[in-house]
């Protein structure tokens, strides 16, 4: 095995980058792959099997458990985050600096594209096949159009509302003053986060992701952070802040008192 | 950044709110927002996709997973409890003080109103098209109705039942003297235990949340209660206890006579 | 909440039982319930809906998860077998004493008898009203008959495979020398077991639980059991305790060792 | 009990195997026998049910709990590899010795056979029944014949795809510097990884473990197995490795400096 390590040794060096910032990029963008690979897979699954190899129940555990998988992979170098709106509210609350948004937005959408490519090639044969029995494209698979009942307002509102409520959960899991989970879980919490929101807002789900590919619509779901943070500060995240904040300072001017006391008595 | 961190700092110390209870109710309410949210939207999506996009299962799932992150979101400030038979039976036992039960309950019921309003107005044009077609709106997404063969007496005695079932099972996860899931793993626990009781009780589950909105039948889950609590502490609770107690006083007493000694010897 | 405090006290000694093996069986009573509860009651749910409230996938499931918390209801008192079959393995290995077997045995039986009942009066007017549209009882809630192309030696063989795959899983899950997963996850990974089994070998397992109620066929799942202990000892269990006996063994030489230079050199 | 013991450790002695490469396999033999059988009996009631007793759906989940019960039952003693892609990637890794390679090949190979042999003795009475009716027999369940729409090409590029993505999942989650689950949980993770290809990439896990009887198509696997090795490590492992060296000797010179003072000092 001589041999081996030193070349795997040399790989190594050869390879590895030095740049943070850029490694991160390139975690996120390994995790989004995962995320939009097992994701479309499972929808172009659904759609092309007819229903036989799939059911829209196995669909939203495929992107829950694929939002676990992509998480593992990158979390600990890049934090994981898989979507440019955890990104978002993560800067918005100051976790996390400014300058990563460009960053991991560009490498998540880099990502998705790969992902989805890597599942137009799998399923390419049965694509062409539907293409010749059908005369169209079952584009489904890659982004989710509106459905032609759907007005625009509705749909705004639930793109907004869907985001949010992923946010809401999101900083309950991340939020450092209210760990509820043991760590290590994380990934398997925002993967039952994900699970849940496809079984109620399916739809809404699928058209957020629809934002990957084509960009539209972009705004609803930066409202929907918004909103998201807002709620959850609001109801829970100042007040166990603040408790911390005040606990903190009652223990220094403990800690003050105490060293007057003694430099008092000496 | 500095500017942002000013900001959010003075934004944390406006809103913040000192008063422990309040506090516990608003996460609370966001709790069984965020439970009562999901666990309606996969029923409208079950029923308003005329089962295409939903199947009884997914439902099931959707209300135990719901519950899960309910508790992960609010559990760290106020215990999530999400049900007013949870806090009861928890008063019952002394583990909550009874000042508690009216507060808990207020900010559940107004939390359970905002989540269903929330997929009311997600699912609103769905809803509408619903009602153009049939000339009736499908509120079973939002309560429970009894079945039409369902005797009054049956219908009592499944959620006495139900409720029971439900309390055996949270009493056991967090019974202090019987600790058998590692610390961060409870809400898991209870979301299995609500998808559980939704496999195999489903009208019952169901029946038991159409009380958040409606207030009747209202007797049915606190008698399951009462019948809970009893049949736990009978079965495994006292002893457990009593087990407890007895320890506590052998060690207190074998230090009593150590010191006997000791005191002897000086 | 003083008086409370006192009745709590008062009704915690009168009811306190101090022998042990009574307590291990109430205990082991209470977890066989739930898991007939739960478990007979999504076979009735599927069964009386017609199929619109429940999958055979939901069956599974749910006996899965309600072994899952049977075991934590009652694992830190009686270990949660819930199962003759689990506690008969560990009286073959020396692990459980034998004179545990047949006080878990009758224990067992009762839970699940009034697991059965309970699941009977709440879907009573269900169940009339299916006798009286077919004339017949869909007795199959409650116990499985045979497949009627089932012969007689392949029910044999399959109920005697099932039990040993059963047993080989859970000796793995509590194995003291091969310790796979975190304490307190055993209750999960049995479930998990559960789940897999009826996901593959769905007949056999129901055909296994009918021995609850009629104590026939009996002793296929006691040869599985049987057959199960020795393959696992065979392929992992013998060779982990003879490694560790190994490793105890030159450690006490070690030291026989270092005693004798001690002396030696004193 | 005297006597139970003195039988007991003398089993224990006589078929304790002391060989640890031999004993390594037979664990692998059977955590691989638990594998093939609980996934191969899952496709067997799901076809030969006709449907009412499985969805394709409760095939992956099949799949993926019987690799988290295959992996825990033998992780310990062999490291729970059940598949010669994952051995031949952590020999390339230099993580296991290449002598490895054949003596797992074989007892997983071993083991497929034997679970493949209990599913078909468990279902023969059905298969039987079913070759009467339709004169062939369904071989779908212990092997995948490739699609007749398939291309080779296209078929080729599936298996190096699907067995690649499992290996950048596995990779991440048992890279040593890039630890992101608590211990214990590495057998469930892999289980989610395993109905998350399931349910993306249904066909090709199928065709995957098709290889384990008749072994072809060996190449696409190994292909695969490469790929994943070099995507993981080109995106995330080769940069946490060399932080992690870079960390190592940087506090080594720090020690070396620290020495070189603490001489000059003396």
């Amino acid at each position: 095995m001589g041999i081996q390590k030193v070349i795997l040794d040399k790989l190594g060096r050869t390879f590895q980058i030095r740049n943070k910032l850029l490694r991160q990029g390139l975690a996120e963008c390994l995790g989004t792959l995962i995320l939009v690979m097992f994701g479309c897979g499972s929808v172009a699954q659904y759609v092309l099997s007819g229903g036989s190899h799939g059911i829209f129940l196995a669909v939203n555990l495929a992107f829950g458990f694929a939002a676990t998988l992509g998480i593992l992979v990158c979390g600990q170098v890049s934090g994981g985050h898989l979507n440019p709106a955890v990104t978002f509210a993560l800067c918005l609350l100051g976790r996390e600096k400014w300058r990563k948004f460009p960053v991991y937005f560009l490498f998540q959408i880099i990502g998705s594209f790969f992902g989805a490519g890597i599942i137009f090639g799998m399923y390419y044969d049965a694509l062409q096949r539907q293409y010749e029995k059908d005369h169209k494209l079952p584009l489904g698979i890659f982004a989710t159009y509106p459905n032609e009942h759907l007005s625009t307002a509705n749909g705004f509102f639930d793109q907004v509302i869907g985001t949010a409520a992923l946010i809401v959960c999101i900083l309950a899991i991340v939020d450092p003053y209210n760990n509820p989970i043991p760590q290590g879980l994380e990934a398997f919490t925002v993967g039952f986060t994900v699970l849940v929101i496809g079984l109620s807002m399916g739809l809404i789900l699928a058209m957020q992701h629809g934002n990957y590919w084509f960009l539209v619509p972009i705004f609803a779901p930066f409202l929907g952070t918004i909103i998201g943070v807002i709620v959850y500060q609001l109801l829970v995240g100042w007040h166990t802040e603040g408790e911390a904040r005040e606990k903190k300072k009652e223990s220094e001017e403990l800690n003050v008192k105490l060293n007057d006391i003694d430099s008092a008595a000496a």
